[in-house]
């Protein structure tokens, strides 16, 4: 089964996948899914958002246990960040069957769609579609770096756009939701356990920093008469990761885009996004408005404008109570439970239906990266230990 | 002539033009000058590196005096620079002939090809390939940001590459090289005069800086466990500007490219370009080398590699003693002259044959960009300068 996936959407090049929504990698995995429900007997469906079940008994029937992840990727991520979740939601449900179990919840395997939010910019497209987060309006107005929309691309992939938005009718049917993950950071790597369960994720945002200056010849303009975005620009990258220092908190800016971006050409427009996480939200805004004041000030030293946007925010999420503490207890006290900077669709649904999370340990913590991995017994152990949730949840 | 021109490779949203060596806009403007050519019945010949001449007199009689320059642009280039000398070399010929001015020596106008080096990155590509500068086998190695080969870009474009290369019979058939352009300073600006002469162009060169840290998680990855190729980035372009201020030089950071460029994925990689100008060689130097100790010292602190690769460099041109002199005296006593930043085909020729160049006033220095302007009347007077210095070094 994973050996299947591996191949879909790597680059040669940097040995990273290249999974973004809608595209014919995403399309690859797509049909790898369906092929795993036809081969189970599984029913399968393609919700009206794009998001892919796989049902073992009776849809209707309401109070479904429901696993899974997502099996898009970062640009050039990881192999394991969204598809461990998939497959091992496959394989556990093999499991379960294997001895003799036989849920009287109904199951469902979800891929939910665009997790990552590479090509749109927006992360959890999916699941924000689906709990009401995100409207069709706000979809329909993204676009990625090409130029193409989204429910042009969902067209494009034989998806029809019209129909997306809220689905409270799926949601009902569904009495909880639990994504298995890598672990992306070190908690578990500290500990004797190949696997925890999550508490709760970080608030985390995105803001687009656009810093407008004057394009001119690079070796004719005297540098007093220059009004260079590329400087606050570089300024604001320091700030941020001195402020995040001293909050204690995560402030990163990975992706840059340069008008007109020539070696000869003072830029027109540096624009870079900010992405910033806390352990809460009042730390998270002081440490934004700390950033967006130093990045202000050095725009006018520069004589350039500063327009900051913020494109995404999710709040705190706290996982559901009595889900989680079932969880802790069907694998057994002492097993660890630990909060993540990370944004998942687990965290969107929490908002809509009881959701909970586990993690598979990371011994480097790398992740988004070709570096990214799990060892096999580990695997092996979060594939266990969803079965036994699964099994505990649906068999007894 | 002009306004026929004008719309060519402009693109609505910014106003700058994008006229991309052996592209479709590039395609056009030689189309252009094909046909201006065929009007006057100059003699077109296309040489084997891709530059464009139209004579007047015979090709073959030697000591020809050429004038042009080239119609390529950076990105959202503006309308002046490149074009003004072209047209400018046709409008004093037809000034010429006009007035009863019946050249002596052959005069051919000239379109030298790649100018900006914008899409393969190397400059001058057209003149340094005649003038050997550049090598078949180097300019082989070329490849545009979507990967095509230049040789490919070449033969797609209908040249044939496997011609290019030094061509010393053409180069022996000119007696002098004569370029205008619009100046790309303020320099003749605090002057009463609308065209200069130039006495020199500043050393100047391309480094790319290549930083390697390691792609992460931006939300889950702790500050300390991270190599962060962006910080390195930073401090390096901020370290520019202060030391280049210091030597009384030019440091720009304009083009930069960064690997995975994902929002939420700290980069693998970023890409950085320094363009370095300084009045003498000693200085660029010394201000190149501090910069890299910046940017090596920075790169050990963050965990990241740093690579430094000298991509381009041209010595000080100084331009031909007795040309310069004799173009001063053809214009005036009191004609300013002025040194430029700026790289041109004239300084690469004047390393094997008689070149100089004459400027045409810029109200507000800016070039580069959509706002580079000169006035009409400053326009007309370029040309009027240069019909004289064409009447006087081929009639008299």
């Amino acid at each position: 089964m994973w050996r299947e996936l591996l191949p879909v959407g790597r680059f040669q090049e940097t040995g990273g996948y290249r999974r973004f929504a809608w595209t014919s990698a995403d399309a690859e995995c797509r049909a790898w899914f369906a092929e795993q429900a036809a081969a189970r007997g599984l029913t399968y469906e393609l919700d009206r958002n794009g998001n892919q079940w796989a049902w073992y008994g009776d849809p209707e029937a309401g109070d479904a246990v429901v696993i899974g992840s997502h099996l898009d990727s970062v640009p050039d991520g990881g192999a394991y960040d969204g598809p461990l979740g998939v497959v091992s939601s496959f394989a556990a449900l093999d499991a379960v069957l294997a001895r003799g179990g036989r849920p009287t919840r109904p199951v469902a395997i979800t891929n939910f769609v665009d997790e990552e939010g590479a090509r749109f910019g927006v992360a959890c497209v999916g699941s924000r579609l689906t709990a009401g987060v995100l409207t069709q309006d706000q979809a329909f107005r993204l676009r990625d770096a090409d130029g193409v929309w989204l429910p042009d691309a969902m067209a494009a992939a034989g998806q029809d756009p019209s129909a997306i938005g809220k689905d409270e009718a799926r949601l009902a049917r569904v009495g909880a939701y639990v994504e298995l993950h890598v672990e992306q950071g070190r908690f578990l790597d500290a500990t004797p356990h190949p696997v925890g369960v999550a508490s709760a994720i970080w608030p985390h945002g995105r803001w687009r920093f656009d810093f407008h200056g004057e394009a001119n010849h690079a070796g004719t303009t005297r540098l007093e008469d220059r009004r260079d975005p590329m400087l606050t620009y570089a300024n604001t990258v320091l700030a941020a990761r001195k402020k995040a220092r001293l909050a204690g908190a995560l402030a990163t800016f990975g992706k840059v885009s340069v008008e007109p971006n020539g070696t000869n050409a003072i830029a027109s427009l540096v624009r870079g996004w900010l992405d910033s996480r806390a352990a809460d939200e009042a730390t998270l805004t002081a440490l934004v408005d700390e950033i967006t004041t130093a990045a202000t000030e050095r725009a006018e030293r520069d004589g350039v404008r500063a327009e900051i946007v913020r494109e995404s925010y999710t709040p705190v999420v706290d996982f559901d109570d009595a889900l989680r503490d079932r969880l802790v207890s069907i694998l057994g006290p002492g097993t660890p439970v630990l909060p993540t900077g990370a944004g998942h669709d687990a965290g969107i649904l929490s908002g809509v239906i009881p959701t909970a999370m586990l993690f598979v340990r990371n011994p480097t913590g790398v992740s988004h990266s070709p570096a990214e991995s799990a060892t096999e017994p580990d695997c092996l152990a979060g594939v266990a230990a969803l079965a036994k949730v699964l099994e505990e949840m649906t068999c007894r």
